[in-house]
């Protein structure tokens, strides 16, 4: 079985306190570009202060989701990280760390294997603007 | 070295409320029926309230995590996805999106190298009985 | 393309309740070992009650972490896991089945594509000093 793997990288700007962004057409169009057919797509953002996960984006999850987040790791409270570095986003750490930086969706037929209302999306929980590097490298048969 | 992945799919009817099922037999056996000798296994449920971990498979550990979630998003709350949809599982949705739905283990010796007391969970947080497909792709070695 | 998967063990002992260690170097240092240029380097924690996360090692994230923690599966309260066993460690159950045992780092040029303040770390929750075995499988092309 002939293997492949092969990387890319999706550039987008966001925006401060928990941006969500909606990045399925461009890992669907990496994934095609990478000609593998079968196998697997990891999704990673380098950083910490950002993740990658699924869910259904309309603007109800997603107000759902940076509310539950916000009970969680709440934005205006302590944090040591803050109080040593004078950054003010300790609340963006903690939230990076608990959701991780990747994810990793099956491939077959050359297309991810996410459900109809399932889409993969860029979390960025820093506390101001960032241009954001994401990488999507396929690996797999190409055959 | 001969690189090889192939994809399987459990399917599992779920019970609404964080239905929490042991899927590891079924993993392990399609690992053995992939022939990988060395290489890796993602677990992975499409859909967009549903997920998949790792846990100790007793049912004091399920309560424990059920409850934890139950305070995490609450079941009864208001959710903006309830608002705009009339779907009801707001909740559903944030649990998933921050549990995400796949996870990769490593396989050695044709085997999933997890601990005695660890086993792989499916998880449906909906609001009603589903059938799920979980898909167990295994990649790697067969040398 | 030429390809290989490679295994490695890193031991770590670690102390009771929610130790984190820095293990970047240890897995530069596999990838390093494996002669993967292109691949990727699954992270995992074989066991019930330890996870695999990255985070920007310092101090005071480590607090704030361990903090969000503390608040979301507190180590002082009444677990079913506890009342049926007698471990102690509900909690620490709790948090590894939400933080998950791996995760997968993208390999570029034979290095783990992280951010220059990220760091991968191991995260033990069990109310006990352990001795834990991190696998580092690196897989990929050599070529």
């Amino acid at each position: 079985m002939n293997y492949t793997v092969q990387r890319f990288t999706i550039h987008r700007e966001t925006v401060e306190d928990t941006d969500v962004q909606d990045i399925t057409d461009d890992v669907v169009q990496c994934i095609r570009d990478s000609g593998v057919h079968e196998g697997s797509c990891l999704v990673f953002v380098a950083g910490a202060t950002a993740s990658i996960t699924t869910m259904e984006f309309e603007s109800g999850c997603v107000a759902d989701l940076t509310r539950c987040l916000e009970s969680l790791a709440p934005s205006r409270k302590h944090y040591e990280h803050n109080a040593r570095w004078g950054d003010g986003n300790g609340y963006s750490h903690v939230r990076a760390a608990l959701m991780k930086p990747g994810i990793t969706v099956p491939v077959a037929s050359g297309a991810p294997m996410l459900g109809t209302w399932q889409q993969i999306v860029l979390l960025d929980f820093d506390n101001r603007p960032r241009r954001r590097e994401v990488v999507v490298q396929v690996s797999g048969s190409t055959g």
